[in-house]
């Protein structure tokens, strides 16, 4: 094919050219003597990503979903009491593995739009005398929907029921694009995957623990082996893995932290912010409005536009992927039909937008949507002409890199 | 940097990715025993890029510039009368070579913004009754007006006057992008460059040349070496070159030739037209001109676009680099400050098209011009749709593929 | 680094261009319309690199230890009688991951360098009337000793017993490289992974099933999720997986599977033979053992070599690594000191094994081991002379390919 | 192919990962107001690659042969006198375009095998009272022979003489692996390319020149455009060029660069002494000699090594190819069919030096010469062994880089 599909769904996410030429390589030795040079550095500097000092992150060769069961696993036992709630795919998932997974489940649902149900947590938790709510689970992000949730607020929550639960939370598509601070919000695990935030192929599942969490491992009764925590950190102590690592992947983590870190995370926020404000003003422009029930719910990662009454947003979809070359995502069971994602994380930047809203225009138009040729574009370009911090004549000066 | 910069300048172009991939290699030796089961069928398939099948292509390790140095040298000798016009910068470089090298050359010189004056062409051919005229050059496209030149009239004119002078081609910035009949149109000398409709990093002189232009080089006693028409012969008949080519573009120029032909070059020539007719389509919109001066000079692979009086050219295309992070042409020579050029050949598509008219809509806004945010892109948007040749619903097979 | 440390352990392994230049990718869509027409055939096509027709692949983002972990908690349930043998540092980790799992392990302890004790495991069978033994488990090819294993034999004891237990096999550094015949010694699971006979980098762990393996699935009362059979069975019948496949390693099976298959696997296996061969000519002529124990037990893929008493092979390999920039394979557990590995898999060739062989000697002589200069690389160099079946004079035509 | 064929020509040489990786990319805009932050430096730190200060380098995408004809056509004039000497296959090639280029050339014919006749260079220049001479041509490392001299030696023949002679020298492949002293030896121009000491494909024709030579350019009256110094500096003073160049060599390039100028260059020309030591002492055990035929002339980047009477180099260097996947030199001219080279030059090790070897004496076998086996790469690393001074027990920290 001429031209490779543009990529604008939550996840896989574009490559950064430095990351794609660090994993073009030859295989390398996971046991050499040289090994642990590479990665003890990188196993640090990960932590950074999630604002954690205090614990660590594994690195699985999986998906996110291999990391929500490594932290459901080593953390849990059998019949262990969880508080989760449920208003999108992502989050109906992780209730689903968690009841495969023997936990005792107490679910919250939400309307799909809205966020996690603080106030509902705060009863329940103030309730919960006992404690027999061992783990809270707050799905930082909602993929499907395109909402964000407030996890200082669920910390809160905890704190104010002096509730010793456990807080973990899926931070798939929020960890290096939406402000996520592990030790601020006493979080005790966070999964995360390689091809969001991290701008690399799918391949990874990165959980970061907190050392009360690394405390509830040495207790846990639930079956593991492949994504034991003991097995990991006997072995990352010395800089290497308990099987072979997915070495090509780690080289272009490394090429991805020294991207995000360079940038700086607070500035990797916001330009996400300011992206996402630019897809939003497009869909106002277009008289559609967005799955987020309320602007607090905005997620800066992913935008669920929802199409008017008798269209078919999957219709929207395809398209956008057969006749324009454009991947949206599409909308997930209970919206099936009723939205399309479009995803605005990772190695973008505002042309990119740009042609996005241009291949969405084309696609809705083609559906019967009928929004104004290029009312969403020049919304958006209004939006970004009126907030780059970009000079129009010059470029700020690489900085020096320490190179390994 | 996060996001590579959007090249919209006509050349490089950007490459896709089999191109790429197939440049990332191993270095191979030249002079193996096999080298020529690569060489000799791509030899042979870029004369079809040239709708040329009397006569030959020399590949050489340069650049267009220096294929229009082999053109001369090879087929002429100093004091030979040439017949040259001017309406452009590139047009104005070649006749600058010509003289150059020694040659007596008549040019013609036309606004800018215009084409080839075959008319004026005509008159002198025909007057030129002793036949001292020994080459006819014509630009196909002038890169830096966004002109496009009808080259079978030149032809026809030489035909007309029964005048026998060598017919010599600038299509660097036309072959593979334009439909270029070298048979059908009697042109004998058409020199291209990798960066351009071939999708291929620089690097790489094409000159494809007519029997009666190898004919002619063994009279012309034009000082030459490094482009001697006569060592590559010797060499390229058994598959070698006469000094080490450059390998790593020639097994990209496979790759290309794979996808230009595998489209068919009518259809490449379309999709052209098409991407082309919607950049136009914007600039209407935008209540701009363009600096080829009628619709029949349109080119469709490079439309430079004309500001309003009182604004500099240059500076849309800066804030465009520097803030929008999109390479577009500056005007060059007469132009300077009067134009801008966007490069639309190669391997682009209606998405990349919308992005790129996005990022001028918003550096023309910065820079005062008053476009109407999201005009361009609209008219674009909607040429786009109406043209489309796309199913909504499925996509081709891809076709069988002989495997070297 | 000028020069990338050469790789003969025993995986990861070489990746063939064509791999790489494939894995060189943008990000794709892996819920696009368009994605089955790439899985469906590279699964089916997978199952023939294990010569499996009844039954399925499953290939998980993970490694071969999620391969096993699958492969247990798919068909097993906690506190079955498994048969399990050990008499290596790999086969020593699958009983410990079996115990982990809750399985009820009896463990037949062999001497390391011998293979699977096919007699005692009859007997067991035999023994077994009431059929408590719910699977037999068998290491094909012992990466730590370097011994293989004959898999036929293990069968034909479960059929002489007419046990209806589960054959498991880890073909972990087999498949791929020595020939595995899953239907015809009716394995009912086989666990692989990318970084060895595939050639690619580690990140994927295959595991081939039986349909009785498959049947097995439906009544096993492990807990599992994330390598769970039913999840990726309910996906993969459309083309899809359960949650984000590694693309960029599934791009490179594609690549992977066409050179193994173009090439043919019998004569894959007969090329890992003759190297193998090669290097233990050069181990007898350098005076020196392997630690097989018998002819029958020498591996295709890895030799173990045994230093002298007072040598400690572990310098060996430091030092091959330090000095000349060789990664060789370390003696694991019980062998460590006393052994040192030369994988010989994937993609190497003659004059591959001769640099090893060379820096293996160079290593030796500075550990102390008085190996005569060039005597393993003299050796070898006769054999490959001898049973090398290139011509000297042309290549083999490449074939057609069929491209999706 | 699974292996691709291992590379010990004199040229195209190995691409170290890094380059490859930094030749990996994106297309980019050759005139934009950055571009001049990286081609200024590079350019600057090219020159350090010849040891030079007083002059400047020029980049042209073409070949060696293309910058051996820049070299003349900017500094001479038709009809000039120059002082040659013809002793292999490159240097008679370059007599043979100086006289195509129309000079006057006094050629001295040595026989091959021998280095420059600095002698008799001496008596010419001496007798040279008029100083009719305008250039000496000395070709530093015969490819063709194997043949180093001494330029120091030819630049006290001018200084003796007291001529003002322009000192011209073919360093392609010897810069970057043999010690070059451009300001030291007075050299005025010095040809170089990218494929052999640069490490990097083929493509770039480097010429290095100093300021008498710059100064001569202005005088010269040879018809020059493409090659032409002056268009050329107009634009490199700005960090253009004069027409679209090779940027994904320049980026490679860049690259070359970092390792070379990292290593440091002392150091790298010590590593190819070793190396060629080691060749040497194996062709020596072997009982064969060089065509180099004397040690002074020795070349620390090929060897041409003497086959017996009654053997065909040729039949060598086929089987090497066909049965054994490597790919070695040819004899050419009055050496073709004695002699087969071995490159052993840019990005090579100890190991690969033995894998060449491994195939060299497999191949000489195959072909009747009855060398011992593992003769030669015994004695190469007995050498390697004792002349190392890697480490066995750790590797130097990697160096600080500025990163542009």
């Amino acid at each position: 094919m001429l031209v490779t599909t543009h990529l604008f769904i939550p996840g896989p996410t574009n490559i950064p050219e430095a990351v794609r030429q660090a994993m073009d390589l030859r295989m390398e030795d996971m046991r050499s003597p040289e090994f642990p040079k590479f990665t003890l550095p990188l196993l640090e500097d990960l932590k950074k990503a999630f604002k954690l000092t205090q614990g660590r992150v594994f690195v699985y060769p999986s998906s996110g979903t291999g990391a929500w069961e490594a932290a459901i696993t080593n953390t849990l036992s059998p019949g262990d009491k969880v508080l989760m709630s449920r208003f999108g795919q992502f989050s109906l998932l992780w209730v689903e593995m968690a009841k495969r997974l023997a936990l005792n489940v107490e679910v919250i649902d939400e309307e799909w739009g809205k966020g996690i149900p603080v106030a509902r947590y705060a009863e329940v938790l103030a309730a919960d005398k006992n404690h027999e709510i061992k783990a809270v689970f707050a799905t930082h992000n909602e993929t499907a929907t395109g909402v964000a949730s407030d996890i200082g607020a669920v910390r809160k929550a905890l704190d104010d029921a002096n509730h010793p639960a456990l807080l973990f939370v899926d931070g798939v598509s929020s960890v290096g694009s939406i402000d996520f601070r592990m030790d601020e919000w006493g979080v005790d695990a966070c999964v995360s995957g390689s091809q969001k935030g991290f701008m690399l192929p799918a391949g990874l599942g990165i959980l970061a623990v907190s050392n009360k969490a690394l405390e509830a491992a040495k207790s846990s009764k639930m079956q593991r082996c492949f994504f034991s925590f003991e097995d990991m950190i006997k072995n990352n102590d010395n800089g290497y893995f308990p099987y072979t690592p997915a070495t090509q992947l780690l080289r272009g983590l490394r090429a991805s932290l020294d991207l995000l870190l360079g940038e700086g995370l607070d500035n990797v926020f916001a330009r996400h912010q300011r992206l996402a404000d630019g897809v939003r003003k497009a869909v106002a422009a277009w008289g559609l409005g967005l799955c987020a029930a309320d602007p607090k719910w905005y997620s800066n990662t992913v935008s669920a536009v929802r199409v008017p009454e008798g269209i078919d947003s999957t219709q929207v979809v395809k398209t956008a992927f057969y006749r324009y070359n454009l991947s949206l995502g599409v909308g997930l069971n209970k919206v099936a039909g009723k939205v399309f994602r479009i995803g605005h994380l990772g190695a973008i930047d505002d042309i990119m937008i740009g042609g996005a809203l241009f291949g969405c225009e084309m696609a809705m138009r083609d559906c019967g949507i009928d929004v104004a040729p290029g009312s969403g574009s020049g919304a958006a370009a209004e939006h970004f002409r009126a907030t780059t911090k970009a000079s129009a004549t010059s470029r700020p000066e690489a900085a020096l890199k320490l190179v390994s």
